[in-house]
């Protein structure tokens, strides 16, 4: 009798924010990068996407499907594809070791993913997106691998998406080896060592997005003068000096070097030919805003860091609070973002704001469109929650 | 009988925008930099400094000035005392050699100096200021020193003023001896030889200065980790390739270096701890309009550059006035700047103009203040007309 159960498992999975940038790779097709990177996994009440990945005889067959947000998406791209064929490949091996196992390998897959956070936003939704994807068909099929396992798969999908496997502090090692077998994320330290880093996201009403990273990368590894001293050089340092920050939870020494970081990348953006801008006026603002606090404070405790947009992301720690969120808080009273639990909890602090010039306070509140406040949090999570009902049909959350 | 002679030297000298980049000091002091740089000399009928430089026993023993713009200016810094220093002792070298001189080394300088452009409008002055000083001091000292003898003087004034000594295109190399001995001015081509290069300044309103350039180049210098690739490798390379574009009259060779150069430098300084910005989204306007001006040329026609501030500079050849200058003009036809002789003999292009899209244009219309447009010019020109009179009064041009 044919099986016509439909298979199914669910998963959360996190976003995260780098504090040592990836930016360019060594082999496009295999997304390995120049370049080893490290990130800060952001807490999923906050920030995630949750994907039930669904297999079964019922479904068309030779079609798997993938559904956004309630939108069909193309699965035929070399990445999405890479990806599938990655974790079947698993599959087929379990069930050739134990023919009682059902097998799924050969099914349709049947994909429906939600994120809790507006697509629009420019929140790098797809180290995310290929991080749940990965690990909920890796949960449909019972695979025993690890996380650093899944990480050469998912990093097939979207680069970043590797570090996307893990809570709180993730390195992503570039790896020397010519088929991508090496280039791995690992954890450099779980949520739990230091549980209070907090961020701040101002997502920056950008008028219309730039240069897509993986053409933007390209453009750099091809044309900047200067950016094989960042790869070669700058980074393998940074990385060994983060991972002892984030050991040793030395704020001011994670901030510096994350604030280096996000500039020598795009320094290397600024000498591409031609030019890649991500950071405009008010990405200008929020760094110095973060500077004007900084001094205020007479020590380092915030850090801003930007990904291939305009946003920017304020990293600091619990007990500086006031200082820092509070700060924006009293400088973006009037932004949407802060109506949350955690942005109910910080108090505008207008004193703390006093150090931010008009000037500045004005180009922030005229360009950042909304704010989310949210912290380092845990890996993937499995839950019950499906968005593919017993019948195969695709359901709201 | 004492000799109460007002003795008189006039020059004028023009400004220099570099094509290869000044960006850092290997000596302070003696204004040494870390790599060599490249400049196009502007013509002075559109901006330079015209200066009159006097000595006599009937000024105040012992007290040099210097009047700019009809202000006082401070001439107790180390550079100023440099320059009169080093010109002073060439002069005395001179007195040694023949008794029947007179004495003009012992007797008080007074300095007056006008620009015809002004001085807010963060055009670099100083490189045509020092150029004028050390020049006119020169003449009225009747030394026999050739430019490039003089550039030593002028470049520890202020560095790129030893590339105002000469019209037409300029290197400034770096030299390696510890006295500063080889960091001198040369010619690399003279005006004559490719007379056609034009320059249209689009002066952007900025709200306040930024970081100075001496402060600047040097945090450069302490934090960048790129910026060594960029003094050692890129830069020496670059100069080169510059000169012999210069020597070919190949504008789309001179316009690629030009804005590759210019990203470098700024993308070093963005590498920078803490970060310098120069350039604002206006700027980039600027880029994104010389982009989609060369894109709808079909080849290089126009090329930006950036100086210390925001202000562009857009390079371009006489023969493609109408699509550079021309669609610029009818973009920004409201701005002040055309009035003059040059600007009246653009026509507005609109057909020309487009190709810049509105965000872009607007952005021009709100950003830039004022245009300039000139083209390259002559060195130091020696003039009749003083600015101090015969009784050693400062009179007005």
């Amino acid at each position: 009798m044919a099986d016509s159960t439909v298979y199914r498992a669910s998963t959360t999975a996190p976003v995260n924010i780098a504090v040592i940038k990836y930016w360019g790779k060594r082999d496009p097709k295999l997304n390995l990068p120049t370049n080893s990177s490290l990130s800060v996994t952001l807490a999923q009440s906050d920030l995630r996407t949750h994907t039930t990945a669904a297999c079964s005889t019922l479904f068309p067959a030779g079609q798997d499907t993938l559904l956004l947000n309630g939108a069909a998406q193309d699965v035929s791209g070399a990445r999405t594809q890479a990806c599938f064929r990655e974790l079947r490949a698993l599959r087929e091996a379990l069930e050739a070791q134990d023919p009682q196992l059902p097998k799924l390998a050969q099914q349709p897959l049947r994909i429906v993913s939600e994120n809790n956070f507006p697509t629009a936003a420019g929140l790098a939704s797809s180290a995310a997106g290929f991080a749940a994807l990965v690990r909920a068909i890796a949960d449909l099929y019972q695979l025993p691998a690890t996380p650093t396992e899944l990480s050469r798969i998912a990093r097939q999908g979207s680069g970043s998406a590797c570090r996307s496997l893990f809570g709180g502090y993730v390195a992503w090692e570039k790896g020397t080896a010519a088929d991508g077998s090496d280039s791995l994320a690992y954890e450099v330290a779980p949520a739990s060592h230091w549980p209070d880093m907090r961020a701040l996201i101002l997502v920056v009403s950008a008028a219309k997005k730039g240069v897509s990273s993986t053409t933007g990368m390209q453009a750099t590894v091809a044309t900047s003068s200067l950016f094989a001293a960042r790869a070669n050089d700058t980074v393998p340092a940074r990385m060994r000096d983060m991972a002892s920050a984030i050991k040793a939870k030395d704020f001011a020494a994670f901030a510096d070097l994350t604030m280096k970081d996000s500039n020598s990348f795009h320094a290397c953006c600024l000498d591409t030919s031609p030019p890649i801008f991500y950071m405009n006026d008010v990405s200008r603002a929020a760094v110095r805003a973060v500077e004007a606090i900084n001094a205020a404070a007479g020590k380092t405790v915030a850090a801003y860091t930007f990904d291939a947009g305009p946003n920017a992301v304020v990293y600091y720690a619990a007990e500086h609070e006031a200082a820092v969120a509070g700060a924006f808080k009293a400088v973006l009273a009037g932004t949407e973002g802060w109506s949350g639990a955690r942005g109910e909890a910080v108090a505008a602090d207008e004193k703390a704001a006093a150090c931010v010039d008009e000037k500045t306070a004005e180009a922030l509140r005229e360009g950042v469109g909304r704010v989310i406040l949210t912290g380092v949090g845990e890996g993937p999570i499995s839950v019950l929650e499906h968005l593919v009902d017993e019948r195969g049909e695709a359901v709201k959350a």
